[in-house]
């Protein structure tokens, strides 16, 4: 069974924002074991829509298509279908309830154009939106499906997992899939496959296996069709387990809110190269209160040795980047911030500030807990600051994984 | 003249990266005056890849082609497209003595398989790629243009820049653009397009306006076709000059580095619900520490007594979100890392945490200089973690502009 995105705006074709519901929906389609074969980004011109959704239900057996739902003029998806699919537009009961029910909750008045919002082709069927007063549409035709959602990406998320997906695996009778990720960090996605090969030639037909390497990370993604037993991991951590971090989260920052949050143990932080990222990606999740402490941005050597206490000498002797910085960062933070655990991060982030010692991308890390510091040095290309600051923290958080897991 | 993006590339089909290339190159291309009609991702599939680009050359006057270019079997674009415009391989020597000055600069031995990097169609022109081994490739056919680029979206970025806008611009023979951009903030999109319609309608015809709205900051973006009379926005100020913040960069974060760079003024940061994004978006900036001192990510309460110096009384008696708070929380750590400027942030992000007086979404921000503090309360929507976050920075930068500026 194939699948075509279609995502609707102009804001798209500018480059105004990021087209994240193309990446989000491809995702939880192919871990719904549906092929998504293409996905396309048209403006608010009704025949540039009606060219792209006739092409597409040409080739795919379901087309989902996202965006010109508002109540606004140059929201044209919903008046485009209903010619489409040669209907009429009527007042849906469901969706005028929905729409109530939204206004009421906020305290406003009903206008006559949030009123049409739940006007929808006669031809279709209401998937409802909980989250907002945009409907969600369900057409079938020939045997072949199109839906319409909000291009809200919080709106349509929530409608892809409650609503869309399982109708789409009930009316297409796809087989029930697990997906399985595993963490692994530290080897190099060609060094892992050649490593693991014994272990992938042994697997069974219904189970599929990806590589899906991000910043230092490789994701191992395990789709299964049909029955899945655990115990076919056991030769992945055979072969692969020192290099293995955790499982069945999608980052190494989800993996720690985890683990941390379980296991009640606090966390400090102390960042010079990483500048923040650390801290802004765990306290991105709600919940992060319970267990991180806090953590410093010691941009400066003043900062380190005033926030943090790393002393004088030993920036004076060994430099900001240095394993013996690295070590009084993190002991000084998580004394003073009073945590279980503490990174500490200090490196030459790039593009500029290299010696020839320490060139762009010489980066200090390290972890700690009451009885034990880790330090490692890494060693990242030039002029990539960005990324040199994502791997930066994928190590930290695969570093601190291994010291709580040990 | 329209143009088609077509993203080849499997890992983007089944959501494991965000296809970020199309959006830098729809930014690219809109702001150099060109329209981008439509854009696709088809996987590595001969058919599907042939399909789109002949429907795209028959729909488009330019097709811009990004990813299927490495040294692997999976990349299959330059045989298709050699097939497609019926050609031949041959050896390009300005790609291949491209290829040799890379791998010579890395110190590798250049292998057969990189050496084929060099073998290109024969009709079609080689736009060097200082950047990388993949060549980047021109072909015109009737009055039509289809270039191919690598996916790797650093490459990618600096061909459009230096060798595909140009080469557009003087095959298309089209206007020479400026764009101004003008970032607002603390008015909703709707309002201000009432508020400054009259200067909007006074624009000449060589002039468009767009309203680019994100996390709280309008940005109003002027793309002049032609000659570009700055005296233009005399109007705009005159109108909404309480509004503005600036000029000329993309985002706020751009604006601050930028500003405090100049003006050689040093920044600390003291953040609670903002969890370190504040510090990561300056320092994701290349020279953030000429001015970046440092921050505290305070989420504690324990923590901003100790690390900022906020009094417990205040704490008891007024809350961590509260005015008293916040403006302790930025004294105190412009005092303690002794910066010029400081910025603090306090509130509840959500989803949990928020009581009947401080509902989720209650946020505190304020600024300081040696002898000024402002303080603010804003009023979020709950359940929106992520976009609290991005608000309250946001808010945060355009406080600070507004009081260097001041």
């Amino acid at each position: 069974m194939n699948v075509t995105i279609i995502n609707i705006g102009d804001e798209l074709l500018i480059g105004q924002v990021v087209n994240t519901n193309a990446s989000t929906m491809s995702r939880m389609l192919t871990m719904a074991g549906m092929d998504v074969s293409k996905t396309l980004v048209v403006g608010d011109v009704y025949n540039d829509i009606w060219v792209a959704v006739d092409e597409a239900l040409r080739d795919s057996d379901a087309v989902l298509v996202t965006g010109g739902l508002g109540p606004t003029k140059d929201d044209i998806t919903k008046k485009l279908l209903c010619e489409y699919f040669d209907s009429e537009l009527v007042e849906s009961q469901v969706a005028l309830d929905n729409v109530k029910r939204i206004f009421e909750s906020r305290g406003y008045e009903l206008t006559p154009v949030n009123r049409a919002q739940a006007l929808v082709p006669r031809c279709c069927e209401v998937l409802n939106n909980d989250l907002g007063t945009a409907p969600c549409m369900w057409f079938e035709r020939k045997g072949k499906v199109l839906v319409s959602l909000p291009g809200v990406p919080f709106e349509m998320e929530w409608l892809m997992r409650n609503r869309v997906l399982p109708k789409l695996q009930e009316t297409f009778k796809t087989d029930i899939i697990t997906t399985k990720n595993i963490l692994t960090q530290g080897i190099g996605e060609s060094f892992l496959s050649d490593l693991i090969e014994p272990w992938e030639l042994s697997l069974p037909d219904n189970i599929k296996l990806a590589y899906l390497p991000v910043a230092g990370l490789t994701k191992l993604r395990l789709t299964v069709h049909g029955n899945y037993d655990p115990s076919v991991l056991k030769g992945l951590y055979d072969l692969a387990g020192q290099y293995i971090v955790g499982e069945d989260c999608e980052t190494l920052d989800e993996l720690v809110h985890k683990t941390l949050t379980e296991r009640g143990l606090t966390l400090a932080t102390a960042e010079s190269c990483t500048g923040g990222n650390i801290a802004r990606l765990l306290t991105a999740q709600a919940g992060a209160s319970a267990y991180f402490k806090g953590g410093m941005v010691a941009y400066s050597n003043e900062v380190k040795e005033s926030a943090l206490g790393v002393k004088h000498s030993t920036l004076e002797t060994h430099g900001a980047v240095s394993e013996e910085t690295v070590r009084e960062m993190v002991e000084g933070v998580r004394t003073r911030l009073g945590a279980d655990l503490a990174i500490a991060t200090t490196g030459v982030a790039g593009p500029d500030g290299g010696t020839k010692e320490k060139p762009v991308g010489t980066v200090w890390i390290a972890v700690a807990d009451a009885t034990h510091t880790e330090a490692k040095l890494l060693q990242f290309g030039a002029n990539r600051r960005q990324q040199n600051i994502d791997r930066s923290t994928n190590q930290a958080f695969a570093m601190l994984m291994r010291l709580v897991v040990k």
